[in-house]
């Protein structure tokens, strides 16, 4: 029985497991859920995940969600390529790398992303503006990890990269949209902004199987 | 050269590697930061942990930040007793429970405990009680888990715990204040709102060594 993975297009939790699967090599049967049909909020599907949020992975009888707890799964139940490190300092730095995500640049990123893609709150310029400032501190931190190396931890992709490509990958979706000209973000260009995360997005969209994991409703 | 744990009276996070610590069993050397010194804030601090924030772990030369990647980095360096599980399924529940607490708990969390404490928006009495309702219904699905199960994932103390635990203590103190009094919070007496999290938190509690963990200030 092949791993179920049930997403949502654009979702960047989901976007994360999809890359980890690739890494893996682990084939997986695509459950595209359309969040516009409200088909993660059916009766079935909250009962894999009473949440009703993407992504959810099955595992035979084993069921899974949250994005950074399924990587983690996947690591222990399929080892081969490690994706959190291989010696215990590797594997800190990782989960080091994710919590900073999470708890500094993610939620600062949501008060740039979601006004700009829903159109509510965008009067609210300064908060913006703020958030723009922090994530380019952030963003500033990260850059300088990726100069004198290719992955932000150790030598080979991990799960911190993965962790948090979506994130910037929302971010430039966003940055580039109509509603964000008139604000000041000084994200992009991200060549000339961040030009190491710049050539990292370039080598992650190169990983065979990239486009396979790639939103659909982007193109 | 024994490990180094520099941490402060009162935080969650540094309270979760305390536990984690004596959960295996592990010396180290306790470095007690005095925030109203700042001495969270000093160049020599600063150089170890550049956000400035507790608890940070030094073991040997490497050094170690955030709550989180800190217990999965002593996981991997000192294995016994395990507290990220046994299988892969283990600790794929370990790290959801971990993600729901940082995603859904935590942050509503801080809605309640910190006017509490600090004075400062308390007079925004329905985003305060809305948190709290939010945070009942988390508790809620704790509580569900530990009906059957001493423990929050199998059937021994793990990260998912200690994560935890911080939180809901937080939570108690904060609901305790003279300030909590006017607020309808509807989570204490533990006893009758959460009745296996007030069992869970006793057992935490009778822990050896647990007094060594308990913030000094809260005496």
């Amino acid at each position: 029985m092949p791993i179920e993975l049930y997403w949502g297009s654009g979702s960047p939790f989901a976007w994360r497991v999809m890359l980890a699967l690739e890494i893996k090599n682990l084939p997986y049967e695509s459950k595209l859920l359309e969040f516009s049909k409200g088909e993660h909020k059916t009766p079935a599907y909250l009962k894999l995940n009473p949440r009703g949020k993407v992504p959810t992975l099955k595992d035979g009888d084993y069921v899974i969600y949250e994005s950074i707890a399924i990587m983690a799964y996947l690591d222990r139940k399929y080892p081969e390529p490690p994706i959190f490190g291989k010696t215990p300092e590797e594997a800190g730095s990782i989960w080091r790398v994710i919590s900073e995500c999470e708890s500094y640049l993610f939620g600062e990123g949501n008060k740039i992303v979601r006004p700009i893609f829903f159109g509510k709150g965008l009067d609210r310029v300064e908060e913006i503006e703020q958030a723009a400032q922090s994530m380019r501190q952030e963003l500033q931190a990260i850059d300088g990890r990726l100069g004198p190396s290719n992955w932000l931890v150790g030598n080979e992709i991990s799960a911190a990269d993965i962790t948090v490509f979506p994130v910037v990958q929302l971010l430039l979706r966003a940055a580039a949209k109509e509603a964000a000209k008139p604000l000041k973000l000084g994200l992009t260009p991200l060549a000339q902004t961040f030009p190491h995360i710049a050539r990292w997005v370039e080598r992650i969209e190169a990983l065979p199987n990239y486009q396979r994991t790639y939103p659909p409703h982007w193109r």
